[in-house]
């Protein structure tokens, strides 16, 4: 197949380049390195020694004995230079990482909001097009989130939901509480390109993916030019990624709330098998199908207990302090999100255990000297008007 | 009250300027004449010959007794632009009618979809940012549209739908299907709306209007230099509007496909009743509050079919057409939309009637040398790659 990779330099593009390359697929990738300069604007940086993409692509030409990796360096809002490489590229599949992806990023100022909903929605809508101009059977695989969902009081389901209603009945999309601007921006990607399915005939599968944990790869362990980025500031870095760095340097795991937020987990190493698996059994013509991409439910005050857990067990001492919440969220409530789709597609969960974690930290000691203090605790908050609660 | 008209020299936001203005209210309009720049990129022009603001204004200051309108000349999309109106007006109510709202526009080309959604969604988020940090108790009153919902095989109830769902139960945003590009940036609007009302706590109002039709208001009518813009064009015009005018001029009414399209309608003066009804009653604080706004349900054929038998009472002779439809759409469904939150807050309807057909169609013929034939057919197809039906 030939793999065009939107993002193919962030945390989880540039794993899974690699990936489809390693499993003989012809691969591109196209990235502006925007996520570099937005973790720097944020006065943070990965903490893994990430190499410039070019050299990258060298790397693993060298290791995987010959694969070669195009790179495209450009931005997916500029419609005319996408449509340009999907024109060149013809891809048999897009797989769309190609955005602005934290939550905190879009609610810290108008700017920042309208940079993600401008970047993601339009960079989206540009993609579209470039589908259904040069490519129409082109099957679209775009990174969701389950945070489109937000905490409805009933089961989540995978996209749809039957509705029966005053003695009639339809199958329609499931209603969305998405829970920051950057989630809102995904729920606007899910009505494109659910229209552009219905009205273009187009294929695309919307992988509304949990939080993501972990580091390594099976292609991107034993050499570091090959390693992935990773970020653990409240702005960019994720919860469990963030509690397990947190550990390494002796900071407090930093809970906000009551911690009772329960959401999706998985391993990076299941997020390339799930892609892996949507690419290889695409979606029909004109179908618009979603998969709930996750393999766990844990709440944040779960997970920092086994942080703190495993932690200990290597000798570190683990703190667990509770921050007020600088989000507008709910604390405790109901959570069932149903996510069968790609375990019926053949996906195996990597599921997390304490040795899992136990590696993570051995990994992180590595590099735990990079590490930088400042943006680690919670500043972004999603309602800068309201009161501080004391 | 302070009202700010975002899209104040509009079919609808000029009139709605002119009916808060003689009920006292201070009013403030926003405009940067871009609808009367996509008329004319569309080859068309308003039947009516509409005035430039400053000389409407003036206009109705002589004919008000010295009523003030303030005027105000940008872009929704510029933030600071916007920051600095809703700042210096203060308002306490925000009527948002400033958007792209022609779905044959949108679906036109990759440049006019992304023009729709970049205007659109950002001018919206912005305002939201306006709001939020200026003045949190303003009552924002969005003009939505039937359009988000589509068609669903069950009723279409007024934003939100209780849910019962494996032995639990929910009240959540009503699914979308929306009818073409434009219409999912109003999707993308009512998602950052409900957003923001539940994360800042500011109140909402989406009027998620039908189809408008008619041309004069109890404010604009008896005084040329006061009337609205009307457009019949393929692009622009609304289907009742077009139908009158081709009634008028002899070209054959353009049904698309069977006619068997069922739509809710409103006339011209009920959209300012209901406009106001919200600003007198405004949402409370963090409420999200949806209203369907039409008064009746008419398939596209039946409408032919009325105006028709008016025209022909008048005089003309008028042909019916069933042209190739251009957009994607069934054309025979269910629909039975919920539209009763207006009612009870007092609406009282103006309902289609065969004498206020002929009323409308009387006014056109004052304008009927000033109609433009080219842009009439149906031209803009929402897939120009699927194969044309013969």
């Amino acid at each position: 197949m030939r793999v065009l990779i939107l993002g193919g330099d962030g945390y989880l593009g540039w794993p899974t380049a690699l990936r489809f390359s390693s499993r003989g697929h012809e691969v591109a990738v196209v990235d502006n390195f925007i996520r570099r300069r937005w973790v720097a604007s944020v006065g943070s940086d990965s903490l893994t020694p990430i190499c410039p993409l070019e050299e990258r692509i060298e790397a693993w030409r060298a290791k995987s004995g010959g694969n070669e990796i195009r790179g495209f360096v450009g931005s997916v809002e500029d419609g005319d230079f996408l449509d340009g490489i999907v024109a060149e590229v013809r891809p048999d599949v897009v797989v769309h990482y190609g955005q602005q992806a934290s939550a905190p990023y879009s609610m810290a100022s108008r700017e920042q909001a309208v940079e993600t909903q401008f970047g993601n929605t339009i960079g989206n809508l540009n993609l579209l097009f470039a589908i259904r101009d040069h490519v129409p059977d082109c099957h679209l695989v775009k990174l969701g989130t389950m945070g489109e969902y937000g905490q409805p009081n009933i089961d989540i389901e995978e996209g749809y939901i039957e509705i029966e209603h005053k003695g009639r009945k339809d199958v329609l999309p499931y209603p969305k509480l998405p829970a920051s601007l950057y989630h809102c921006s995904k729920v606007h990607d899910s009505t494109n390109i659910h229209f552009a399915c219905r009205t273009w005939g187009l294929r695309a599968t919307d992988l509304n993916q949990g939080v993501v944990y972990g580091i390594e790869t099976e292609e991107t362990a034993g050499d570091e030019r090959l390693i992935t980025r990773f970020d653990y500031d409240e702005v960019f870095g994720t919860v469990l990624n963030r509690f397990c760095l947190q550990a390494v340097i002796g900071h407090p795991l930093t809970v906000y709330g009551s911690g009772g937020q329960t959401r999706g987990f998985l391993n990076i190493r299941d997020t390339l098998q799930c892609v892996e698996l949507a690419a290889l059994n695409p979606a029909g013509a004109g179908e618009f199908r979603v998969f709930n991409q996750f393999t766990e439910q844990f709440s944040v005050l779960e997970l920092a207990r086994l942080v703190k857990h495993a932690g200990e067990h290597l000798g570190y001492s683990v703190e667990i302090q509770h921050y007020d919440n600088p989000r507008v969220e709910k604390e405790e409530h109901y959570y069932n999100a149903i996510h069968t789709k790609l375990l019926d597609l053949g996906l195996r969960p990597t599921l997390l255990r304490e040795e899992l974690i136990e590696s993570m930290i051995h990994v992180l000691e590595r590099y735990k000297d990079r590490a930088i203090l400042t943006p680690i605790d919670p500043h972004t908050r999603w309602n800068p008007g309201a009161p501080i609660k004391l």
